[in-house]
């Protein structure tokens, strides 16, 4: 595909990718938007220039605060409305040429929130950050809980928490346990962490005892987000037996602007890892079901350069979004449009791919050194962190752009 | 108060409750209502009456699928309409005796969820239910883990399958460890179980980073609801560590269809149990946080009668709603209207007062004999579960009325 607009190389946003967001400007109200390049092109403007015509899309569907109701049309029509734009930026004689405000550029508009998420669901699924975190919290010789290569671990979190970047984020205050201590007391956090993920967005509803098989599950998905769990591990350490963690992680949680459809990541497809014991037939699933997509993390002090802490990838994943859905399903449990599935950290086999301060950092044991020798354990306030994604593949590339947060000091 | 209104006796709905719900018939579109004695009255019909005339409440507020939009009027308005509405059923020259389709009878209207649920968190607040379930599941002798009586345990769980009371749930599949093996099998779960709770529905929006104190929580709360949290204990067995439930509760959560507002339990307020250790500054509280509210949990197995397993009290509740709020923004957390948040199981010291059958029948050792002869230790197909509550003092009586559903077969 050869598009007449500029993009600047490398982009995240070319022509191959086609993100869906919702921005507005001081003087247009929240609307639907795709990203290509360094603009956004606003997707009631071009309803307008009667592109979609065919489609019988409403107007409110586009001129609305969040992306629900577009992926509510189902994805044969939102992979239409995506391959119609892609058209009309690669025609020399598209409408799109001559319109005004159908473009802003990114930096002169404000992006929200792209989806008004029902339930948000976080999962357990890289087994490397599983046995990282087993060695340090529990036994190095079992760090792998009994269930863990049987069942795609998760758990439900807090949806209302989850901001947009470049929404700041307060360190929390909570109960820790000092060392030595029988008492808890009431304090800010002072083991503030990021956690490398991504998420998933569910595009059709199910009816309670409905369940999704693996051969299906993608069906059910309209696209992938940058995510960033921030978690208070000194929080998490006292409050979560027996039921898992809660304020250590609903103090917030940033989600990228841009949502990445699935038919965008299509040619990044790649093998997941060997499943060894074998998985319960209703989590075996066919084909290439992993993606291939870059992940790095940065962290910029303030009024410093960033230094990038983490590259990992997406395709390290030891259960699949399929088979997430798939067991997320298996007892009947329905899913509605709008719903937030994400992965869980995402780290490596590597020390430098690890996705979490609580890694990198091997629980305050190995601070890490920041380009202007600086040294961290865990996020100190005013720091900014920085998430970025993107597949490559001859020639071709589609990025998530950035999720990115400053953290500020407790209120 | 003494109303024209002919109530049976006894009701849950006086003149002194005034809950507020959410009616539909065969050709009326759902609406808000508020029930007395059998019949429910329809807050659109009393609107055109011009009852609430100086509110300037608009019509889309009662012609509505859920309460969020009157409940987002806030308490000095909600309370006002329950006030005039109170006023009008005890006036003889009432506009209301003279309308046509402001009353229908309960038995002929079907009533539905009546809060679009945001996010839904589980509180584990009965130190008793705590403590049996330590001893069955941990170690009798350190049946609460050292967290408990420091802070009120709380998860997130699932909004999306909360259902109204009489919508049946069909009983989960699920992965499942036999004895002695290794490997897990995915069959219908054999330990289906209900949780007697009670949920409080939340009243008002906060920011992200602001916290609630207790002496100002229950501002924050509209009112409360029955609730049993549908339960798989064999799945939660397996699946639980280290993140918590997930699948063995969210298959389904059955709710009454009637929200008692915080206001017409004021008559029974009572001193809540002593804590002790001492809590945390931000934990304390004054005054009376807890509430006398009879509850009871009946079996009724297919064709045959009800038997009532369970009496328990919702005052036995160790930590207050209030200390639940406190503590959930404690770390600034948001809340949201709708948003609904639940005791977790409700135990008595009693054996006969216990709210879960894993209790009761301890675990499957000590089954329990219904009125016909037959046995349980868990739920069984066809089996209805009915949970009631109602407080009453000084011949003034307000109830929940009840939340019904029948266990189906796995799918």
């Amino acid at each position: 595909m050869k598009t007449w607009i500029s993009i600047p190389d490398p982009s995240d946003f070319t022509i191959y990718n086609i993100p869906f967001g919702i921005y507005s400007t001081p003087s247009t109200k929240p609307r639907v938007c795709i990203a290509i390049g360094n603009q956004i092109l606003d997707l009631t403007i071009a309803r307008k220039l009667g592109v979609f015509k065919g489609l019988k899309i409403k107007k409110s569907v586009f001129k609305n605060n969040f992306l629900n109701d577009f992926i509510a049309l189902g994805k044969e029509k939102t992979n239409t409305v995506r391959e119609i734009i892609q058209k009309e930026l690669c025609d020399e004689n598209s409408v799109f040429k001559k319109s005004k405000n159908l473009f802003h550029l990114q930096s002169e508009v404000q992006m929200h929130l792209p989806i008004a998420i029902g339930d948000y669901t976080d999962f357990y699924s890289s087994i490397e950050h599983a046995t990282n975190v087993g060695m340090m919290f529990r036994d190095p010789d079992n760090a792998l809980l009994p269930n863990w290569k049987h069942l795609p671990v998760g758990y439900h979190g807090r949806a209302s928490s989850i901001v947009v970047s470049g929404e700041n984020i307060h360190r929390p205050m909570g109960q820790v346990q000092p060392p030595n201590s029988d008492a808890p007391v009431f304090k800010a956090s002072c083991r503030v962490d990021f956690e490398l993920e991504m998420g998933f967005i569910i595009g059709q509803n199910t009816s309670l005892g409905t369940k999704i098989n693996t051969a299906d599950a993608e069906n059910y998905i309209f696209g992938k987000v940058l995510f960033n769990d921030w978690s208070a591990r000194d929080i998490q350490k006292w409050e979560y037996v027996p039921l898992g963690p809660f304020l250590a992680k609903n103090f917030g949680s940033s989600m990228s602007p841009w949502v990445v459809t699935l038919e965008a990541l299509e040619p990044f497809r790649i093998k997941g890892p060997e499943q060894n014991p074998k998985v319960l037939p209703y989590l075996e699933y066919d084909g290439l079901k992993n993606y291939d997509i870059n992940l790095e993390v940065a962290i910029e002090p303030k009024d410093k350069s960033e230094t990038i802490v983490s590259h990992s990838n997406f395709k390290y994943m030891y259960w699949n979004m399929s088979q997430q859905l798939a067991h997320h399903t298996s007892n009947g449990c329905n899913v509605k449009i709008g719903d937030l599935m994400a992965s869980g950290t995402i780290s490596g086999k590597e020390s430098n791919s690890f996705g979490s301060m609580l890694e990198l950092a091997w629980g305050g044991q190995k601070p890490i050194t920041l380009n202007d020798g600086e040294k961290r354990t865990f996020i100190e306030d005013f720091d900014t962190v920085i998430m970025r994604g993107f597949c490559e593949k001859d020639g071709i590339r589609v990025g998530f752009g950035e999720v990115k947060s400053q953290l500020l000091p407790a209120l």
